[in-house]
């Protein structure tokens, strides 16, 4: 085939069987690379499947990969003892459970301010599938039995919507079409699809379809424990998703900050979707982190007690980086600071701050970011026998990056400590297990609004009297309130009556008849 | 000129003179409706003012003109003694002054809810020029000399903002696009050109110029003290305004009841343009008249003593009315109600309510609607000598009905009586004049906004110590605040520091700092 008519049928999505000489040179490249055991069934291919694995691997940047298991490695061997961990210096740590209340203020207009001007963006890591939960649906999807019944994504997208509600007084009325943070969410291979069709089916909760962007996260190759890149079938790579730190690549590679530059956005606020009570765009945190003038920001909540089973946000070589709980020795995660708190107590919760500089920055520092290996059991194509195992026990690795991995490049960084029973309640298991369920995140949600309403100088009743959270009928839309503002007006030395859904300002005035 | 030819040069807006037999049949019609002295100079005129002055009489209905004159008459004869006057009956009567705090908060929210369907429209009456203020733009245009300098239009404008505004969130998210209060301006001849231009130089003031509707109020002939309609020239009959009650057939007329319907209004609030505190689209007066569920409700203010020229809403032969001052007795103006108030105490201050549906019926009662006969000096051209004269005492008479002239045809009318100095203070009298005046529109706004920060709980506090509000450099764009709501999160326990103009939330909290 002609090369000409080749790249015409290639622009046309259309296959053709590649020529003797280009699988050759692919060949060659590959055995270079010690990955030739690739082509260990290509002969036997039919011409469709041949097409698709050359295609594949033409895609794959196979030294890519090689340097980032060889760097994985080197990471792997260097011990938690290597690794000398301090505490925060208290210049980048800020805390708004003992903060001073003007400062309060002063960041939530200031974070208003800005995304009134249009300068603020979200970004939502929403890969993950509910699988723990029981489900195989995008976690966004997930009903935690709110009296509502709102999802996960809806919350959140409710949170966006009053946002740039309250944003709007903060420009000049001819200026109040700017306050819009446009969403920017990543999803995964299996994700993809059944995410973009739950917004479409419900109408992107009231946001403008036009500020909701979908992109998938990247994979990566499984290996063998020797760095050999396995194969799921014959014809097909296995690949896993590259973990969430991935999401730097992503937005490199899938236009993102393209798109937020157009936008004139120069600060992202970067979340999980597990988190039922993240306050998206959160004007405190964008205030805080615009008036530290910091490129990275992270919010924190304080760790329990030195068990708790959670990484933390310290320096680590004098660099600022998470580390893990078991990388901490027990004197460690005892020690105390001169306030009497933890000193490796910023328990991290995937909260970011970004500004649009650091996350274009972080394609120049990419080939230093040190991936991480997971030893798991990997469904694969055996070399010597073609035949298809299911291992029993962790035959290979899958290599992550995590999304604080970038935390040691920053070159200004700074964390800001929230409430923990106002900003952090993950959803991570099954039903009925106790901790981090959809039982929690309801009950953590619920228990939040009755705090909204007692702040307000109201007071919520039920009708047989007792507060059971777990049980209790009483709900505020994030439209009507995103952080307990703009109720007193309606409820100050009132009682409201459970039970009730407060959707709008309306309902909040009924409920308090 | 055959028929169709000259209907099709009309179609075209292209004048040709009429033919001798269209003239006489004019000439004859106005001749029995005993007019016919319009014509004294027809033959002398050109071509084109034989056009003009035929096009003008052809869409003159005369006998129209004969029935107001004549109804008008006979309304003049009955003299004030004839009237049987009461009071309000208690049931129509309600005010905000000493009201249950609980009924303002209901009429708030209901407002706002209605507002937030779609279902209110603003009309304004703004046909008046600033000539007793020593300018002819239209009166809405005027600077009172805020420290912002906004133009009363603006104040208007910023009021249909916020209250749009604040009704979003009486809606659900996905619905916040329907809060939208259309405006409609009534202007007259000499000033509808520059009100149109003015809005468009000022970009409708934040507002969507699909939202803003301007029309003119309609005209009617000047007539001589026996009824002869006057010439202005040889070929123009003299005409004036109709009177801010030309209101009804101009929204008739210009198609604006038809606009109210195609959008779905339901409600509307009517307002005069010199008032610079017009809560426009007031949510409690609205609330209000539709928890009554009148459909015809009226704004007034207390009158301040038995003395103050201020016409008064009552009953007059058992229908609603509004009597001016000097058709009360001293005993009657002096009379004390059970509540020891005035029991003829409702200060009329041209601020309205109606239902669609009524502004709609008005056209079926509109015959017996009374005009109001003004005489006035009337520069005309002499029948006799044919010479332009203008008179130095009152030759003849403008005819004009009263915006309030369709209470008594009100099926179910009742009034909200409201704080004066947060609602009425209107601009009629030249800088200097002391009363109702620029520097008291200026100084009414100020001390007003300063009343918004110390009933959220802060203080107000200048340079030089003293808060006078002749000179403070203090102001609140209604952007921020429309009725002292909102303030209180950021200026509760604060100083507010003067000079400043909060024009946004971000304003706020700088000033307070």
């Amino acid at each position: 085939m002609i090369p000409r008519l080749q790249k015409a049928l290639s622009s046309f999505n259309l296959k053709s069987t590649p020529s003797n000489k280009q699988v050759a040179e692919l060949k060659q490249k590959y055995a270079a690379a010690g990955q030739g055991h690739l082509f260990t069934f290509y002969e036997e291919l039919t011409d469709e499947e041949k097409c698709s694995l050359f295609d594949q691997l033409s895609a794959l940047d196979v030294e890519r990969v090689n340097k980032i298991y060889q760097k994985a490695m080197e990471g792997s061997k260097a011990t938690e003892t290597d690794a000398q961990l301090e505490a925060l210096p208290d210049n980048v740590f800020d805390s708004v459970l003992n903060g001073d209340p003007a400062k309060l203020k002063e960041w939530w207009s200031k974070g208003l301010s800005l995304i009134a001007e249009g300068k603020v963006a979200v970004i939502l890591m929403a890969g993950g599938q509910g699988t723990r939960l029981g489900s195989s649906a995008p976690k966004g999807c997930y009903d935690v039995e709110l009296p509502s019944h709102k999802y996960l994504f809806q919350l959140q997208a409710e949170r966006i919507l009053k946002v740039q509600e309250l944003a709007r007084q903060y420009a000049k009325p001819a200026e109040k079409h700017r306050s819009i943070v446009p969403w920017y969410i990543m999803t995964s291979g299996p994700t993809h699809q059944a995410t973009v069709s739950f917004f479409e089916k419900h109408e992107y909760f009231g946001l403008d379809k036009a500020n909701v962007t979908f992109f998938e996260q990247g994979t990566l190759p499984c290996l063998t424990m020797d760095g050999k890149i396995l194969l799921d079938s014959k014809s097909q790579v296995a690949v896993a998703p590259d973990g969430n730190g991935g999401i730097y690549a992503a937005l490199q590679n899938k236009g993102i900050i393209k798109s937020l530059k157009q936008r004139g956005i120069e600060y992202s606020h970067c979340y999980c979707v597990d988190n039922c009570l993240a306050r998206v765009a959160d004007p405190v945190f964008i205030g805080y982190c615009v008036s530290k003038d910091i490129d990275c920001g992270v919010k924190t909540v304080r760790k329990l007690n030195p068990e708790e089973a959670v990484g933390v946000v310290c320096l680590r070589n004098g660099k600022y980086g998470v580390v893990e709980y078991s990388e901490i020795s027990k004197e460690m995660a005892e020690l105390r600071n001169d306030r009497g708190e933890l000193a490796f107590g910023a328990g991290n919760i995937a909260n970011h701050f970004y500004t649009t500089a650091f996350l274009e920055r972080v394609q120049s520092f990419e080939d230093q970011l040190e991936y991480h290996i997971a030893k798991k059991k990997i469904k694969h194509t055996e070399l010597t026998t073609g035949k298809l195992i299911s291992p029993t026990t962790p035959n290979g690795m899958k290599m992550e990056l995590f999304v604080f991995d970038v935390f040691p490049f920053a070159e200004r960084l700074a964390v800001l400590e929230v409430d923990r029973r106002d900003e952090f309640s993950p959803l991570k298991n099954a039903p009925g297990s106790g901790s981090d369920c959809p039982e929690t995140s309801r009950r953590d949600i619920i228990a939040q609004h009755v705090r909204f309403i007692e702040k307000a100088g109201g007071k919520v009743v039920s009708a047989d009297g007792a507060l059971n959270f777990d049980t209790l009928q009483f709900e505020i839309s994030p439209w009507v309130s995103y952080a307990g503002e703009g109720l007193d007006e309606v409820v100050k030395g009132e009682s409201v009556h459970a039970p009730c859904v407060i959707e709008t300002m309306q309902d909040l005035h009924k409920a308090v008849v």
